[in-house]
């Protein structure tokens, strides 16, 4: 263990942009760099390169280019879905109802809105994360309009029944939005046969760049506008296009939609010998989020008596990249309202560890944290108070 | 003319990045691509980089570094500054001024408030496009919550007095935002000697990539946010961050902000050689905008008894790139709400063409364009039947 080598295992919290698809931007930086609202040729040529990626996103989801409306990201894609319901359909109702363990980009929009004068309703998780359909379809009152439940959870990994949930809305003529940042790239997502109303995406989960993403907008679907401004994408969609990131994220999604299965298989198996890893070699583990409804690199475990900073630390000098949970409200001392909802007492949910795996990972990898993992949660046990009164209460010493 | 060579004077709608700039961005993409918001190595290295491009940002402007918010780009900018005034002090008033020659990321967001219940006054401009100071004290009552004037027009480059304008709202109490996407590295910004409150910008009008910018919030100001989520810039604008994008702004701000006055003093002597030999070689032509207060590389004119459209289609086949105005809004058959505001008719506001010239542009491009222009505008005479009528009113035949 010299801290040189570098095993990236923090994939949900961003992955890094493949070298072809970088290779497919460049050109879209300095020279092939029209105003795609313009008219003449190297703009055409801007609109053509916009035009194919906008296929490649509506293909990669089954859905048609013009449902496709191009964001700065996931959390663009989950305002704007959201506020943009909401705003235009206040008149109907004022209801939302979304889950207690969304991500912050859905949950502190619900929470603005709240303060707007509409009333949210946070679904609770089973202690695997899922929501349960019946509490979904009890929510549902004459004044929802609009419910919003993620794909696949960025913490623990759980897999959410969208396709039941859309079906239980569409029953109701309540409109249902899916964050599936996670999702893509990993397992299959299909607009059609989960009949989602709105979908968002987001190209660096899925080794393109940051920056850029894309919002589902099944046609017929009505919704305020969240940019105001400019004529792009079809009036909806205000600000100039971001050329290069979009031929990205097209050239990118394709890629990994592509290569989802084998992606998925391959990383199912180096969870699942990390995992196994994991529980033999330390004691006092906990699995969080579902056994096998979940995403295939997702691995997040609790590890009794310590903090999970104080392992992310270590991890680090040992030069394993980790989390313990959503990089987005890192610097936060409140534990994760993700592993909160399933059951988690505070002092555990406090020592919980996230390890996603990702295209660079190898067994050599898994193999490296198993070795560096053990002495450092012995470490960090060994300086809690916690595991000594442990210990003491079961008269070990 | 073999419409080979492409002479690009559409520097107003967006600017090549620089190979220098994509240089910087590239190892933010595959390499350092480390989430900011996490605590491991790579992770730090990307916090570290976006420190730096914010102070470069900041001291571009003259800002302090936890006043620059990174956004996706002006419009962003410009709807977060003006919704988020709107939003947080709408208890205090309604009232919202701005001009009615402001970018469409302004005017559609003050006409989006409006259907939300707040008044907003649209403050006529001069034949120049200039604002007038006394206008603006007279509007401003005690319900004025904010006033938005930009630093120099898109269409006809006017530069407007927003040092003064700031000082009048200093005066009244009134926050002051200015969309300066047009001046950044073409005249000199300074947020303190020009005291505004809230200041636009977007990287590829200097260069820099598309798909980022900023928004300075003056310190002390208090304005709600517009993306919710997680807790990146300092909780005010959620999203993770797009590392390449920013770090290429920096570098992008600092050069342009470092070679102003060159580019400045270059592109003035360019425009004044376009403009006198349009002016020598062409009949009925006006030039649009103030003669002197404008930025360096705009030339904005009126060809009568033409269609703009038929200019672009012409100069496009001989390889130059032009625009009649914004790039955000051509597909319209609206004439520009600029020209329409400066005074013109609708027939002549139609004939106008911009040629907005940038670094790439030299004496020889200029020659081309002065060159190839005349034959065009000729062409399109002679199929015109309002030059017939106008000439048979001359009794030229």
């Amino acid at each position: 263990m010299t801290g040189r080598r570098l095993v990236y295992m923090d994939h949900a919290a961003t992955t890094p942009a493949a070298p072809e698809i970088v290779e497919a931007m460049l050109p879209y930086f300095t020279e092939r760099f029209g105003n795609p609202s313009s008219i003449y040729g190297i703009a055409r040529e801007s609109k053509a390169a916009i035009d194919t990626a906008r296929e490649q996103v509506a293909h990669a989801i089954n859905a048609s280019p013009e449902e496709i409306y191009i964001t700065s990201g996931g959390t663009e894609s989950d305002n704007w879905a959201i506020k943009g319901v909401a705003y235009a359909h206040r008149k109907r109702g004022k209801r939302i109802i979304t889950s207690a363990i969304e991500h912050h980009a859905v949950l502190h929009t619900c929470q603005y809105l709240e303060r707007q004068g509409f009333e949210v309703t946070y679904l609770p998780v089973d202690e695997f994360g899922r929501v349960s359909l019946s509490a979904l379809a009890d929510a549902i009152t004459d004044e929802t309009i609009l419910v919003s439940i993620m794909a696949a959870n960025n913490e623990i990994g759980t897999l959410e029944p969208i396709a039941d949930c859309a079906r239980i809305c569409r029953e109701r003529g309540v409109y249902f939005h899916t964050d599936a940042v996670q999702a893509i790239g990993s397992v299959p997502v299909d607009v059609r046969a989960q009949d989602v109303d709105l979908l968002s995406l987001s190209a660096h989960k899925f080794y393109g760049p940051k920056g850029i993403g894309a919002l589902y907008i099944r046609k017929g679907v009505r919704l305020d506008n969240l940019l105001h401004g400019g004529s792009q994408e079809q009036r909806h969609r205000a600000g100039t296009e971001n050329l290069a990131g979009i031929v990205g994220m097209g050239a990118a999604i394709e890629r990994a939609v592509g290569r989802q299965e084998e992606y998925a298989r391959r990383l199912t198996s180096l969870r699942k010998r990390l995992l196994s890893g994991i529980m033999e070699r330390i004691e006092h583990v906990r699995l969080n989020g579902h056994p096998t409804e979940r995403l295939p690199g997702n691995l997040n475990c609790s590890f009794e008596f310590i903090e999970g900073e104080g392992m992310l630390l270590l991890l680090d000098h040992a030069g394993v990249a980790a989390s313990t949970g959503s990089a987005c409200t890192s610097g936060s001392l409140e534990p994760s309202h993700v592993l909160l909802a399933i059951g988690l007492e505070h002092a555990t949910a406090h020592g919980s560890l996230r390890l996603t795996l990702g295209e660079s990972n190898t067994e050599a990898d898994v193999d490296y944290v198993l070795e560096a993992l053990p002495p450092i949660v012995e470490r960090l046990r060994t300086m809690s108070p916690l595991y000594a009164d442990y210990r003491r209460s079961c008269n070990v010493q």
